[in-house]
C-alpha cells in the first residue's frame, strides 16, 4: 500500500492488512495494481460482489447483475487511465440457480466488457448459497497511468455525469419501494468511463478516483494521496433528476463516474467538447488547495458532512 | 471454449455457458487463459473457494485458508508452464471475523504467492457471511506454454508426486475425525508445481494438467483435448500414505499434482533428475494410445472407475 487513503474505519482496516504484507504486497493501493510484465505495464484490479451485500437478487435480473458487477471493475481501470483488456469472472452460485440464470449472468458480464472493447478471458464456476460475483480485470496503458496523488494547490477540480442515482435506488429498494426508472438504470448499468478517462488524461489529469464510496469520500482519498485539501461547491455538484437532497449527491456510492483534478487552464470551452464527444456532463465542482482533507462549502461557508456512503 | 473437456454434468454447464459467450470470450478453456498484450504473452486464472463448499473454518487456520486458495490458484499457472508473477486476493469476510484472522489469511496467501516467486498486487476486501477467498493469478513464459491438447498415442503419462492425502483429510473431516498430519498437510499446503512444470516443458512435455478434478477426471480432460485415449496403470499410480485404498488415489482431488504426457524418449533416467531436483517423485503410470476417454487397467484388466470426485 503506497498511497494513503483517507480517513474512516474500513480504510484502517485494509491498510493495516496491506501493511503486514510488507515486500511481498506490490503495486497496490490506488484503483487499480500497476506493474510492468515483459515490458508491458499493466493495471489489475479485482472486485468482490455479494448477495445481500452489495445487491438483492429481487432488484436485478441475473444479467443485470453480471453486467454491474463487471462495469463496477472496469471502473477502477477507467480510474487509472488504462485500456481495458480481459476480464476473469468467478462466480458463485447455488447448485438449484437454473443454468439458464448462470448464463444469462455471464452474458452481462461479456456485454460490460465489450461496451469498453475488453472481452472474457475465463474465470470461476463454484457453488454457493450467497451469489457471489468476483471479477478481476485487466488493462494496458497508451500514456501515463493517472494516479490519485498527483492533485497540486491551484487545480479544478471536476466530476463527470450527474450523481445521486444509485443511492436513490437503494433507498427505494431499502424502503420496498421500486425505484424511478432512471435511478434503478445508473445502479444496475453503470457506465465504466475508460474513454473519458483518456480523454481528460490527454488534456492534462494530474489525479483521478473512480466514485465508488461517494464523493466526499472519494475526494478524502485524493487530498490524501495527493497532501492537498479538496474545497467543494456543493451547489456545483451535479445532481441527478432522482437524488433528492444535495447530501445524496455528495454520500451516493458505486456512481462509477470520474472525480478528476484538472490544471487550472482546463476550462468550460473543454468541457463543452467533452459533452460534445461523450454525451455525458463534465462539471468544474471545486479547487484543490493547501491543506488537508475534503471541505464541502455552500455558498461559500462550509457544510458539516453528516456520514458517508456505506454498504448497507 | 476452445479446448474439449471431458465427460460430466459440470463441465457440460461450463461448456454451455462459455459458449453463449460466442465472441466476448477468449482464451479461455484450458487451465489458464493464455493471452497476448502488448507483445507479452501471459496466463490468468481465477479460483474461488467458498466456505462450507471447499473448506470448513473449523479444519484449517486463517493462514492456511489463505495459503491454500492462493496455491491452488497459482497451480494453474503451473499446469500451463507460466511462471507466476502476481496475484490479487478477493476476500470475503463476516464484519465480525478479528482483524487479526483477515490479516493472516492475506499473509498465508502472500506467502503461497513468494513460494513460487510471486507477489500480492492487490484484490478487494468486502464483507460476506460465509468466508470467501478468490484468487486471480497472471503468470508470463520463458517457453512455450503446455496445453491439454497437445497429447499424441504413444506418450507415456506420468504424474508428480504420491495421490490421495487430499481426500484421506476430507474423509476424516467429514466423519468427525482428526486427519494424519502428513495427510492433513497435503490439503492445507499444496505446493504448486511452477518450477517442475518448467523442467517438464523444456524436457518435451506435450500435454499437461494439474490435478483439481482427480487424476480419473483429469486424465480425461486431457484425453478429450487431445483426441487420444488414456490409459493408466493403477498399480502404478504413486499412493500417499494416509490413502486407504487404490481408488482414493485415481479419485482424490484438489491435489495439485501435475498430469503429464511426455514423448515415448523420456524415462526412468530423467525422473530421477527429476526427484533429484525437486524432491518430489514423478512417476509413468500409462501410455497416451489411439482412442477416446480414460481407461484405467489393473494387472492388465480393464477396471470400473465407481464415482468421480466430487466437492463435499
Amino acid at each position: 500500500m503506497t498511497t494513503p487513503l483517507g480517513p474512516g474505519p474500513e480504510f484502517d482496516r485494509i491498510r493495516r492488512i496491506w501493511g503486514r504484507l510488507g515486500k511481498r504486497v506490490a503495486g497496490a493501493g490506488d484503483d487499480c495494481a500497476i506493474v510492468e510484465m515483459g515490458g508491458t505495464r499493466m493495471a489489475l484490479s479485482m472486485d468482490v460482489s455479494v448477495e445481500r451485500v452489495h445487491f438483492n437478487l429481487g432488484w436485478m435480473s441475473p444479467a443485470e447483475i453480471g453486467y454491474r458487477a463487471a462495469a463496477a471493475a472496469l471502473s477502477d481501470l477507467a480510474a487509472v487511465a488504462a485500456i481495458p483488456k480481459g476480464i476473469l469472472v468467478g462466480l458463485g452460485v447455488s447448485g438449484e440457480w437454473p443454468e439458464e440464470h448462470v448464463a444469462e449472468l455471464m452474458d452481462g458480464a461479456g456485454n460490460a466488457a465489450q461496451s469498453v472493447g475488453a472481452v472474457v478471458w475465463g474465470g470461476d464456476l463454484v457453488q454457493s448459497d450467497r451469489v457471489i460475483v468476483d471479477v478481476a480485470v485487466v488493462g494496458e496503458f497508451d500514456g501515463a497511468p493517472v494516479l490519485r496523488g498527483g492533485a497540486t494547490a491551484g487545480d479544478g477540480l471536476w466530476v463527470t455525469g450527474a450523481l445521486g442515482g444509485p443511492k436513490a435506488a437503494l433507498d427505494a429498494w431499502m424502503n420496498g419501494r421500486e425505484p424511478e426508472a432512471s435511478a434503478r438504470d445508473r445502479f444496475v448499468r453503470p457506465v465504466p468511463r475508460a474513454a473519458e478517462a483518456r480523454w481528460l488524461r490527454d488534456r492534462g489529469a494530474k489525479a483521478m478516483i473512480d466514485l465508488s464510496d461517494g464523493l466526499a469520500a472519494d475526494a478524502g482519498h485524493v487530498a490524501a494521496a495527493s497532501g492537498v485539501q479538496c474545497m467543494l461547491d456543493a451547489d456545483r455538484v451535479p445532481r441527478h433528476a432522482a437524488a433528492r437532497e444535495l447530501m445524496d449527491a455528495l454520500v451516493s456510492g458505486e456512481e462509477y463516474e470520474l472525480f478528476v483534478a484538472m490544471p487550472e487552464s482546463f476550462g468550460e470551452v473543454q468541457a463543452v467538447e467533452f459533452v460534445q464527444q461523450f454525451g455525458a456532463g463534465l462539471t468544474r465542482i471545486g479547487s484543490a488547495r493547501e491543506g488537508r482533507g475534503v471541505v464541502v462549502e455552500r455558498k461559500g461557508k462550509p457544510i458539516r458532512m453528516s456520514g458517508e456512503f456505506r454498504h448497507f
